[in-house]
């Protein structure tokens, strides 16, 4: 199925909204973008950038006459954006999110979208860097990249495929699974890595000697607490919308944690051995499915 | 002080010796370059590659009649090298060594290296990539990097001020301190982040669902556990030989953790926020002075 919108709407033009609306303007799969954002002036940015055709700061505004909606706001702020643009939806539309969370967010879904709940598809694309912003966006942010949706048993076949399609079009691959199985992945592949990075770099600040600290750390801190530059409030309300999956998932990395401490008060070279051996292989498989990305 | 060798000795030519031997070939410090692997194939390559003129595999022989050696081999084969090195040293030549901790290094130095320790500068470059081997080295690894040279109250002015100008005609900016806050840094920036990752990788392998979680893991999670590709054993030496200031940073950061589990539980945001924006700003700041080194 070739995806085909006469009037995209999306409701954020940040770096995943405006990502998806440059790819899809490029792929030439849209008549019209209509873009929404919190000022006139992200908006007037991004009519310059040219991923939107016109640009409107309240979300029912862009989604009326919409066949497609993109919800592409934090998770902080979906359940007012799935209130305002329900009212409007057209009967035929499809609307789908980006949140990095699926649980909490079909819950929400589910109170407020009525009767138009089949035409809703969640979604999460697993593409992103730690910059935002109407500026941040690029074509090829999805290329190769996977999304993942989450079907209802509600929701319709064709709105289901229409999403499907549309992710395709931005030339990602799409995956399907239960919300579940994606918050608890997430969880341990994503939101507890996030709040490691933050805590290690907040450890850091906090000695005595930060500054000598900072300035002897290299590559491998630098890689390790890239993520640490990530938005505050969104990654606070991230974690908050997933906090089962991700306390169960603290859990075994303390699990984990305690048993390196273990090995290392004892003294025991082995064990540590075992551990870190097992890692290097694992993480190298990792590397060379994601060098290989068409076999994975 | 310009740094000049008649005969440079390399014990050790993997990425930091080899990297070395490169950086002071290209300055054109040195006359004749020696170097001690383990194998003659890897001394082979070494010549082919041009990074030394001439190849021991035992280590006394290749430091025999050098005014300079340096020590590029793992922790845990520091003490039989300073052993095999000490009898053959000569009265003016300088020694050092690169390795990741200094404290227990400096205690073996003390033990094996008799009246020759004043001629010991203990070292430690802080480069590197995951990468390692006699192919791995680059002459700019250290360009513009850091290097810890950390005397003691017995090493000699003229011993120091040569191991300083060593590094410089590799590129590198030197930093004196002393061995325990060397351990107590690093123990923060570097070994802490390697358990941490390896212990991450080893989470997610440990999954029911680990295929699907591998699947899903994105750039962030590259980057976060690009350090756990690092070499098993060596990692497994380096943390065993700085376990005191290491479990001390676990401390701190397990910690850290707890605060944020008890911010996830309690579902408290504001304290979630304060704490990632800390660690944000933090962030941001070490990444702006990371990219003016020449400020830092």
């Amino acid at each position: 199925m070739t995806f085909r919108a006469t009037r995209l709407a999306v409701i954020g033009t940040g770096l995943i909204g405006g990502s998806l609306a440059r790819a899809l303007r490029a792929a030439g799969a849209c008549g019209e973008i209509v873009g929404c954002a919190p000022t006139r002036g992200e908006l007037a940015r991004a009519r310059e950038l040219g991923f939107i055709d016109r640009g409107e700061t309240d979300a029912a505004a862009a989604a009326r006459g919409a066949d497609a909606v993109v919800l592409a706001v934090p998770v902080g702020a979906l359940g007012a954006v799935f209130a305002a643009v329900a009212p409007v939806l057209g009967p035929d539309a499809v609307l789908t999110d980006v949140a990095s969370v699926k649980q909490s967010v079909v819950a929400q879904a589910r109170a407020l979208l009525g009767a138009r709940l089949p035409r809703y598809v969640p979604g999460h694309p697993i593409a992103g860097t730690e910059r935002s912003g109407v500026d941040a966006g690029s074509a090829d942010l999805f290329r190769g990249q996977r999304v993942v949706v989450t079907p209802l048993a509600e929701t319709a076949d064709d709105a289901r495929d229409r999403v499907t399609a549309l992710w395709q079009a931005a030339g990602a691959r799409v995956e399907e699974m239960d919300p579940r199985r994606h918050d608890r992945i997430l969880a341990a592949t994503s939101h507890l890595p996030h709040v490691l990075a933050y805590t290690l770099v907040d450890c850091l600040a906090g000695m005595p000697d930060s500054e000598g600290a900072f300035r002897l750390a290299a590559g491998g801190f630098r890689d390790f607490t890239r993520i640490a530059q990530s938005n505050p409030a969104m990654w606070r309300d991230i974690l908050l919308a997933n906090t089962a999956e991700l306390l169960a998932a603290l859990d075994r990395y303390e699990a984990g944690l305690g048993d390196v401490r273990a090995a290392l008060a004892a003294g025991d070279g082995d064990a540590l051995l075992a551990l870190f051996t097992r890692a290097q292989a694992a993480r190298e498989a990792y590397a060379a499915r994601a060098a290989a990305p068409g076999d994975a």
